[in-house]
């Protein structure tokens, strides 16, 4: 399938679960739409903070056709979206069309399914893919460099792996920059604060096998704990693991270095 | 005095003490200098944080003249250097010209002396300035993003101020964001595995007055953590307080974001 293809049936309800597996060859995005009033804070918010948060677009004050899927629909394309409302989850709708407004600014922000799939082709499959189920993610004590009204702190996504790997998978997700790059952290889950790997805050469970350990990589869902620990008046987003398919393939990406 | 008069009397050792208040219309910088083999994991490793570690300028490999102040040296022209091997510290030498190769690429990583005048401007002087002593400064807790064969944890300054005056403090600092930008925290020492403000790692011990809570910028003193922490086997660093004072000017900086 074609993104445009994943996009169609995503917004047709023919697809409903995660975008993990779809159109392997494309570029995936979190999305983060707020009142243009907090829009250049979330721009230096993700400036400060690239590795959970690297910018693939910022688009125009109620614009909803980002540049990179022309013809595409943000209130639509998504399987699923979360509304907040001063800082806390409104409601999960399924088209965000009549909550848009001409003030409402939309981010599309890097996702580690986008390398999952050089991984796959490394050897390296991740577990998750492997069962087909959603990646677990967990919110750490890692605190992000604040922006003006903004602060929280970093998100992670975690794929099992064995040690003697984990340098071969930092070494496939490295270039992957504007897709959060190498992992933050493997190893031990106290050093960002998560104290129970079993219970992921967004996701599924993780199934490890023996010699497995953690790996942790930036994850997009962050601008998520910052809606929540700022309080902001109004978001949207989407749900974790429900990604915006982009038109941009791989190979874009491992140029589009976050600094030059 | 002018930038390159500073860099005069320091190599000259007319000036013998930190750089804050020399030459306060120039922007200081931190140095690291590491073998050309970790130069990319190095750029790497400040555009993964960019708080902590906002790059100034990269010299070409062998180069000791920066493009932001010509004629200079930088194997010369600070008043103190720290030589690392292992990554332990294993001299502290008035100049690095013995020292120097073909082989060795510098850095210039913003400092946040450069907003230390605009604070005095604005009528929040930070004590440390006040009292013509060190900044205290601080290793934290907080993890950075790994890159390669490097990796550590953030230092971060600290100037004391009246929670009253923080959001006019973030304000003012917020534009510089080549010199670290606004505070990532502030309040809670904790936060950032800051067991006791009384002992900082680098710098000066702080002075509180009542009321005052401190506030935290990231530091470009975290290289040095990062040579510890990777034990980098060859590394030259600044003496944290004694800084290059390159010939940009705050105005430079100012439109000089990290990201657009």
């Amino acid at each position: 399938m074609t993104a445009a293809e994943v996009r169609a049936a995503v917004r047709d309800a023919t697809i409903a679960g995660p975008t993990e597996r779809l159109a392997p060859d494309y570029v995936q995005a979190n999305l983060a739409i707020v009142p243009s009033a907090y829009a250049g804070e979330l721009a230096d918010l993700c400036a400060r903070n690239p590795v959970p948060c690297p910018v693939l677009e910022r688009l125009a004050p109620g614009a909803f056709e980002p540049a990179c899927a022309r013809g595409a629909d943000l209130r639509t394309d998504l399987g699923r979206y979360r509304v907040w409302r001063d800082g806390a989850l409104a409601e999960q709708p399924r088209d965000v069309r009549e909550l848009w407004s001409d003030d409402l600014v939309a981010f599309l922000i890097g996702c580690s399914f986008t390398f999952d799939h050089a991984l796959v082709a490394a050897g390296l499959t991740p577990r998750h893919y492997a069962l087909d189920c959603n990646v677990p993610m967990y919110r750490t004590r890692v605190p992000l460099a604040a922006a003006g009204r903004l602060r929280g702190s970093m998100v992670v996504s975690m794929r099992p792996y064995k040690r003697e790997d984990v340098e071969r998978v930092r070494d496939v997700t490295r270039p992957y920059r504007i897709a959060h790059g190498e992992p933050v952290a493997w190893g031990d889950p106290t050093a960002l604060g998560i104290a129970d790997l079993g219970r992921p805050d967004y996701g599924d469970s993780p199934r490890f096998e023996p010699g497995e350990v953690p790996v942790f990589w930036g994850c997009g869902v962050t601008p998520q704990s910052v809606i929540v620990a700022s309080k902001l008046p109004f978001a949207i987003t989407h749900e974790p693991g429900h990604m915006f398919v982009t038109d941009l393939v791989h190979a874009d990406m491992q140029t589009n270095v976050v600094r030059g």
